[in-house]
């Protein structure tokens, strides 16, 4: 089994080299991951610039680029052949929620997806910087195996969210819906050194909706959320609606 | 009504020029957009470093950002008051099928949806740098009004395509689902003036899968697509699927 | 004959704007400017990355590069021949003393030198935005004709540095040498929105030595300082103190 | 003794780690150096963003800026106390001649030069990734106890160059001047994926003159040179010339 592992805090990032070693007993596994940290980034890919690459160690790889970058480069260009399984994380922070669109590991595994190469993303639900890759790196490889025997349904891939805890105090997977958060507005407005004005959109603890069957509901129970999500964003129950609306001029 | 209009080809683009103009006669538009194209962005959003804004005439800001940010500062920053409406483009080519993850233009309507704006994100389909701006902002600004008098089903935003021809041989809108493209792969791999290797992520014509009801399949007839598209990722029907994996191991 | 025009304010800048115009009488111009603000950049060359280059009208060439990078293109690649001289601004600010070797506006007459061919670096000593463009852009222009006249002496450039005066109050051109100042450190140490450090650094209003003689000294009784720069920064009376040490061993 | 450590390389490159070490024979270092090479950068100082700065061990600083941002950012808030010296390299690829103007680390010394610290900048002659850092990162410690010892001339700090060869088979120091190079116009121009046009700097091999007393006539002879440059860049010479040209119509 070949396996392409990524990430968007970076190749030296503790979750990717977790997630790397705990797939290591399940396929070979080749990173290719941002050279630096590269979150919030969404589904960007790097068109009007070249990239650069290093082999900083025998298969893996860092790319001055985002993680949508580093899937492309990964499947077409590094690894020997097609990847079997593409992984990604295991990102510091959860992926919940509205939230998963901003996401550079999510759009990894989107990125894949589109490629028609199954997918996971992997975050592990922390505040701060996250003591507890391992056990979430080992769920990931447990699904992983699983994905490579039964496959995956057409155009899905799966987000993971690990609450942060030691692998004794983690409960069971639980199949989830994508939850809603709240968006507030803090934008914080300064002055630099040199006179003038800035803006730094800020940081705003997120407020989710606690509703029974979402990502986010598992997670501040314990437990480990598991969200199949497609490449299809059409909502269909709103098309009669609109053909009732008169657009003809 | 206050209109905030943004995109991705940055604030000189002449789609967006000839957008705010169709918008005036709809209500006060105010324009916030990248200094510079920022396309292929997706949904980035700068969390690390602070944003310039400037004023470049009245009620026109050119952030030095993405199209997410421009979003963010508009509605927080930049506006008298919460817009009514946000209308992002006009794209200079189309956003189709799965594309549309990639597209700045498209995440800018995507932010606003997030914040609670009702949005539509317009593009026009074309081959090269475009003709028929005027025509494809003029249904932009009939869609709006209709936006306005009517509202949008919850979570969702509009993302419209219009083919680039002159007004009288626009064929009539159509409401749409989200199309399929096939992804080949196509890096360049090469070596720069100094002897180091790079690659670039290259530009194959998409090729789409021409189904009927998609909204690939309408722009090729000459007709505007519009797609509701909603926040929600989640591929529901394969829920139950997933549940049968026995994950608890 | 040819003449190149650049700056590190960006190619929209008022000081540039004037120049060109000015410049206009003494010869062909053409504009190869970077496409925003460049200041600080030092003598920065791209060596990793491609450049772009967008005519924006005939004889306007946006550059997304540093100065250096733009004389560069302009000699090499843009002109039709080899220009017969270049000159740079005319920058918004002044660039005096040591504080020369930060500066874009100067490290394009530097690169043109290097390159063979004169040049001359003028900047409008102001403090904030500046209002007398027009004053210092017609000096530059005289100074060019006599430059394109006479010659300069090798592996050398003029830096122009022009008090912010009405051409009525300007008193008469004045040959310096380069100034003094005094660096204080001044680095603003904060958090960021996210609670991460970050450090800016600040912007003190220079402070230099009213050496009779220096750039500082005449600009600041209101007259228009030229200062002969080379390219040699060998300290030859040292040479004799550093052949007493012994570092044979 | 207090040592301040930077390069243009990277905080991980070889010639640094080097450095490092045989300096610490000498003081206590700090390592203050760029997160990623920041070849050519010239004396570009970061004005109008924030930097970030992180402590990757202790006494070793990682921050996204230039050498000149590191030199700064050590001297004002992040040693303990002012250093006594400022060492920048060991650089990989010699810095000779006129192509010092665009070097980071001979402007990291620079920047400590015009802070009133002495400082030495140090470049290892080779052509590639260079195998000899240690015999070069060894004469740099001779040296800068010796300057510690004695002090430098008033506004002057050396740039040392020392040829890529093994301890025994280095020649003496010599004390030179600053050599001249000869420039030719590389550019390469192309076409992206996309056939979008770009231009790329290109690097042809630097033809020097073999001039006596210079820099580069000392390493191509296998020798170290050590030259002492300053921060006046006036040509006095030509002061008087100027003085007879009219520029007062």
């Amino acid at each position: 089994m070949r396996i392409l592992v990524t990430n968007d805090d970076g190749v030296h990032a503790p979750g990717i080299v977790a997630l790397a070693e705990a797939l290591r007993l399940v396929g070979t596994v080749t990173v290719v991951a941002p050279d630096r940290e590269r979150s919030a980034v969404g589904h960007a890919l790097t068109l009007h610039h070249p990239l650069r690459v290093t082999e900083i160690m025998a298969g893996i790889f860092a790319v001055d680029g985002t993680p949508t970058d580093c899937v492309n480069l990964g499947i077409h260009a590094l690894l020997a052949g097609s990847p079997d399984i593409v992984v990604s994380g295991v990102n510091r922070g959860g992926n919940l929620g509205d939230d998963i669109t901003y996401s550079g590991t999510v759009s990894a595994a989107l990125e894949a997806t589109l490629m028609g190469i199954p997918a996971i993303a992997v975050s592990l639900a922390a505040n701060g910087h996250g003591s507890n890759y391992r056990p979430a790196a080992a769920f990931a490889a447990r699904l992983a195996r699983e994905v490579l025997e039964r496959g995956l349904p057409r155009d899905t891939f799966l987000n993971v969210n690990v609450p942060d805890l030691p692998a004794e105090e983690l409960g069971g997977p639980v199949i989830t819906s994508q939850g809603k958060r709240d968006y507030g507005g803090d934008i914080v407005a300064k002055v630099d050194p040199r006179g003038r004005n800035y803006y730094w959109i800020g940081g705003n603890e997120p407020v989710f909706r606690d509703i029974e069957g979402t990502d986010f509901h598992a997670v501040k129970r314990g437990r480990i959320s598991v969200t199949p999500l497609h490449l299809d964003l059409t909502n269909y129950a709103s098309l009669s609606v609109l053909q009732s609306w008169d657009l003809s001029a």
